[in-house]
């Protein structure tokens, strides 16, 4: 156990702008409400997996929908109270304590915010080691854990539980009323055991996330590498692109943000263009038409001078960007995980093959 | 306390689709429904509101979406139970009885099955005294009763418990629901005890439906009249308009049939040409471009050989009719009422003028 303080919040919320892979959401306004949750309660304990007993009921915490409409409409902060009477009261148990589904992206700072508002700590594991899309797209799926009961409330004070037969019928209800609600609302979901929990979950994720968040502020504290050195070095991520942003082109389904953005090599790596195509998240990255990276690992934008991370909405013409491809959550590269998240899913062709495979013979500078 | 058995379904069922002003969906499915759960089960106690008692929990079922769509998909005959178990679980207590909220159309028959399939008796009451397109539009609203908690279940076994802050709200949701589960699902609404169904529904429905339904069936029996007066007599309907369908123009907006239907006379009534709009129900006939019945009010199209009500599925060019007009339950005439019905809540502008006096001084052949 340890305490997320201030300071704490800041570098986990640096770390899952990266974690986002361009989606999830900007974390700044999860941060602020995780910041006003803290300064009105106290610093949230971060308890490991091994700290929860095999049968206490875990509740992960997110939000649903377009995290620009979080933006702009907010929460009420009433919502993580309505959310966890729901969840006790349903299962006629007690919630030992809550946790990220998502650590990329603004999901990365709602349990923060739960946790200091409800007086529970908060478990150091998620479902995703990133951010994806859908709700079904979590390890727990892999694990044949159910979404459901899923708990779901907006601001308003509108609350739902849903019961399906699959976590993709709870992503397709759970969306509809999410759209009905005005595009974003708080969920539980994925209610589950100790056990189940220390079985599927990425574990560690918020801690990976703070020192990625800490590695980004302190990049250019080593004399000894360039910065750039030591962004990948600290992220363990493979150099892919780099470049000037020379388009990006969008459109929205009604669902998901969806676009591509391209760029322009800037003379220092290899490569001439490059695109990088987005469902919410970055979905691959090609350079010269070939594909050096796809779903499930991470595909990342950051700035070419801070190593802060840039989301699909901050894309614009002529910022610099270094292209990055981070492993997925070795679960993910499973038969069953690429079911759920593998290229042609997100409408991509091409089989998946790990990063470090595609980049050992293509153009990148690794 | 006296049984429903499989002629009284018949009466019921062919009163209903009178009651259902065009719209609620043919009966005939649910009918089926209905006579393979008490063929299977035995005859329902139909009781009537006196013989509840005021504590008592009342559970509602009534099918939401559209009635063509269940028609094509079906119900899995489970799913009553399911509702069963999701409201007394949710609410912790014993359901006494079910109960119809909406007596026109096909959901005159779902809570006879349930009351079979459940081995529970059905009041005979319900909420609209005819069928109207939204969950909102009934008098329990009018009595401030809340439409949550709301049990919805489809055929593949997903649920859901609506808990909204206004009725509104729980149409909007429910409604999203629905048409990701496919356009039908079984749902149970306005939970109440027995003092809020005395106090607000429209007593002895069912009743007065089967009376409506033996009245068609006997009209021909009236030696001392004609078939056409002992059905007006029968249903205390005002005649608007006798004709033959000239056209019919359809359209959907996703969400509702809308649409209207064009009359030419025969020569036997006053006026030469008629109108009637639907969005769903029947809201509105007019008479030689003079508006002669509105929404709340029941516009009714009958054929004028059987008397059997024509829906607006069934309506087709050549079709001979009457158009008949029914007075609504009492309460719908009063402010709050017309509030939730009003014709321009459905786009018809124009206020709202009891039939009674609308024909007084109209075309109509009263």
């Amino acid at each position: 156990m340890r305490k997320i303080g201030l300071r704490e919040v800041e570098d986990i919320a640096l770390g899952a702008s990266l974690l986002g892979a361009g989606g999830g959401g900007d974390p700044y306004y999860g941060k602020l409400m995780a910041i006003g949750a803290i300064k009105e309660n106290g610093p949230v304990e971060l308890i490991s997996p091994d700290e929860v007993p095999d049968d206490a009921v875990i509740m992960p915490i997110a939000m649903m929908g377009a995290p620009t409409v979080l933006c702009e409409k907010g929460t009420g902060g009433g919502e993580y109270k309505v959310i966890y009477d729901m969840v006790s009261q349903y299962l006629g148990r007690q919630v030992y304590a809550v946790m990220p589904m998502e650590a990329g992206g603004v999901n990365s700072m709602l349990p923060i915010a739960a946790a200091a508002r409800l007086g529970l700590p908060m478990v150091d594991c998620d479902g995703m080691g990133r951010a994806f899309p859908e709700l079904q797209m979590v390890t727990f799926t892999i694990g044949g854990v159910s979404a459901t009961p899923m708990a779901l409330t907006d601001e308003k004070g509108n609350s739902v539980i849903f019961n399906t037969i699959t976590n993709k019928w709870t992503e397709e209800l759970a969306r509809a009323v999410t759209m009905s609600c005005g595009g974003s609302v708080t969920v539980s979901l994925y209610v589950m055991e100790g056990r189940t929990m220390k079985a599927f979950g990425v574990k560690g994720i918020v801690t990976r996330s703070e020192m990625l968040g800490r590695a980004i502020r302190e990049v250019k504290n080593h004399p000894e590498k360039t910065p750039e050195q030591a962004f990948l070095d600290a992220s363990e991520g493979y150099g892919i692109f780099k470049g000037k942003i020379a388009d990006v082109l969008r459109e929205t389904n009604g669902k998901f943000n969806l676009g591509r953005v391209q760029l322009e090599g800037i003379g220092e790596w290899r490569g001439h263009r490059a695109e990088v195509c987005f469902q919410n998240e970055n979905i691959y990255a090609s350079v010269d038409g070939e594909i050096l990276a796809t779903v499930p690992d991470l595909v990342c934008l950051v700035d070419t001078d801070t190593f802060i991370p840039v989301t699909t909405e901050a894309l614009k013409y002529g910022k610099r960007v270094l292209v990055v491809g981070l492993k997925c959550y070795e679960m993910w590269r499973t038969a069953e995980g690429l079911e759920l998240v593998c290229p042609r899913y997100f409408g991509v062709d091409t089989d998946y093959i790990p990063i470090e495979e595609r980049v050992k013979g293509g153009a990148a500078n690794v």
